[in-house]
């Protein structure tokens, strides 16, 4: 293709100043201005700009500080604040402008969870080379359709087959990630980095390869909002009625499982699973491995504990005695790791205190993980790479 | 698990209200009030809502009218707009608030298409039986990431595999699907919809099984923004001497065919090839198939003309006599479909009516179609549920 290379440098030099006019292609809609938010600074500090020359009060609110919010000074017409130093790691933060949640018109990367979209910030360091994308052998992620006769109907997960799995006949562990309330199965991917913390700690020797299988928790929604019909895209993920009905639960085991150790070249057995979620995921992780004891010798629950308890007013319903007949039969049933990891400021940490008090009394071994933080995604991803390395060795 | 399921529900109860009451997973940020926004109505009218009560002013604007804002007006703190009625398709919009676009704070639907994050209406009927989920067997689509020598370095693109591709054992043909200026590889799938449009084909019989090659068009870089290095997330996709090098186009042919040829069992003839693109795309088709006549059968220019024909200063540079060269080795190569689309209203109308005129001198046959429209993703959406079905048949 050398000869058309020549007219292609011509044609393209043209071209792209064409494109840059373009409505549907520019960036100045997106981009008032000159401005540059966030820009961080080498000292991990970072500034958010933004230009709104009609807006009276500007904060930004961000996960470096969960619930908080900074207000932005106006100059002239951009509202500006600095921020930090941060330590390394993933952020997700909103702009509030004149009291709308925003995104930051200059800053494309945008992830959801639930009906929370926001912005994207990666602070470099020690924490970000094991989330963001780097320089290694990545696997592939998969987005399948199966039949649940257990919820009904066809629904949608991923799948993470680790680098090489196509070059080889290997078989692999298999880990079950689930997601918490409001959330889909996109994002462990989009906001939890799960492709890329298992592609880095695969990389470094951290993590045994294995396939990682990202789930929908939701009964009543067979799949995240832009790939369910329209009628659906705004129906609120769960609801009560489809989470309580313990459905989800059930077709991980009658539907997933099976579908996967079908179609997939998997280690089938107990020594080779792994399941962890965090917050309604660690609810159902709970719930699965209490009703199947022999199932998973591998189990995270992360930001959640004796639920239950929780609150003024703990569940009058709650049966201990049912609850400890199953962790006696897991015990029995031998698992290899119980890990349970929650943030000190996580509003569930109570819940964690008595999960921890009940394991202790009825004798079940686990491994504890308290960080700072709360119950956000900080944690989720640090839970995410911390547990992984500990599966299959 | 039928045992547990009485606890279950019990504890559901208690938890579902503590979940609401959670601030990672509340809507109440994003939804302000009660507001509903966008409602549709039975006539296909669309209310836009937002509750600002401190902005002065509010706008909407979408594809329905791409290019137009429409003010809302303000009753107490919400700002209100009735459009429409509106023909059955997929539309993009913008809530414009005191000059600055933003998302409605109560649409969960949002794609991207570089930099241009906006949320997603679909309205029910014809054409959102084309795009939208449906009730029918869905195709899997896999993020893979592969060597690219002719770029440098590993790539990321999506491959959809039609239903039962997994359950057979047949061979199938290929389509390589490219994007405009500004996108990447997540756009044909996120705001394009081509795996349901592909599906919804499929399933209705218009179109044959066929598996879809999603690439990404900008040579420096190697992915989305979220799927590329932090130090990269804010990189504007493409450059000139990114574009302008032709990289591209040789790494379809030298590394993507054949990754695709030899992972994936296709039938690897022209036969069984299609290419379309739209914009920068379809320029990009067009290149591709100038320097490989006999490569493609089937070939789609979507939105894009003689190029260097466009404007006030066309390139000096055009070499006429090696284009007409190459289009006489295309038509001896004899292609089976070579389809031209463009919209009425596209600001590269005049382009497409230069290539036509070209064409016609040469004698190279084609499909013209030309659309109501602009230079956006009704027409690409409607470009491809109209091209697909003409391939492989």
């Amino acid at each position: 293709m050398k000869k058309t290379n020549i007219v292609l440098n011509c044609l393209i030099v043209v071209w792209l100043i064409i494109l840059i006019m373009m409505p549907q292609h520019t960036m100045s809609q997106r981009q008032p201005g000159n401005i540059i938010s966030p820009e961080i600074l080498p000292d991990n500090s970072v500034i958010f700009r933004i230009k709104a020359p009609n807006a009276n009060s500007a904060q930004v609110s961000g996960t470096w500080a969960t619930g908080k919010m900074t207000t932005m000074e106006k100059k002239d017409s951009v509202f500006e604040v600095k921020i930090g130093p941060l330590s390394s790691d993933m952020y997700e933060y909103d702009i509030i402008l004149d009291g709308i949640p925003i995104l930051d018109p200059t800053n494309n990367m945008v992830t959801r969870d639930g009906a929370w979209i926001q912005n994207r910030l990666m602070i470099p360091g020690v924490m970000a080379d094991i989330i963001d994308v780097k320089p290694v052998p990545h696997g592939d992620v998969k987005a399948v359709w199966y039949n649940s006769p257990a919820i009904g109907g066809e629904r949608r997960m991923f799948i993470y087959t680790p680098p090489g799995y196509d070059k080889n006949k290997k078989k692999y562990p298999v880990m079950y990630l689930l997601h918490g309330g409001g959330g889909d199965e996109e994002v462990w991917l989009s906001r939890g980095r799960a492709n890329y913390i298992l592609d880095n700690l695969i990389a470094t020797g951290k993590a045994e390869p294995m396939i990682v299988v990202i789930t929908n928790g939701n009964p009543n929604t067979p799949a995240a909002p832009l790939d369910r019909p329209a009628e659906m895209q705004n129906k609120i993920q769960g609801g009560i009625a489809s989470m309580a009905s313990g459905k989800f639960e059930e077709s991980l085991v009658k539907d997933v499982m099976p579908y996967i150790e079908k179609n997939y070249r998997v280690i089938a057995d107990a020594d080779h699973r792994a399941i962890t979620g965090f917050s309604m995921g660690g609810f159902q992780t709970q719930n699965i491995t209490n009703a199947n004891p022999a199932m998973f010798k591998y189990i995270g629950v992360m930001s959640m504990g004796l639920f239950s308890s929780f609150g003024n007013n703990p569940n009058p319903n709650y049966n201990k005695n049912q609850h400890v007949a199953q962790l006696k039969a897991l015990i029995a049933a031998k698992p290899k790791v119980y890990w349970i990891g929650i943030a000190k400021s996580d509003f569930l940490y109570g819940t964690a205190v008595k999960l921890r008090s009940l394991y202790d009394e009825v004798g079940l071994k686990y491994i504890y993980r308290e960080n700072e933080g709360t119950h956000d995604w900080n944690s989720w991803r640090l839970y995410l790479s911390e547990f992984a390395p500990l599966c299959f060795k």
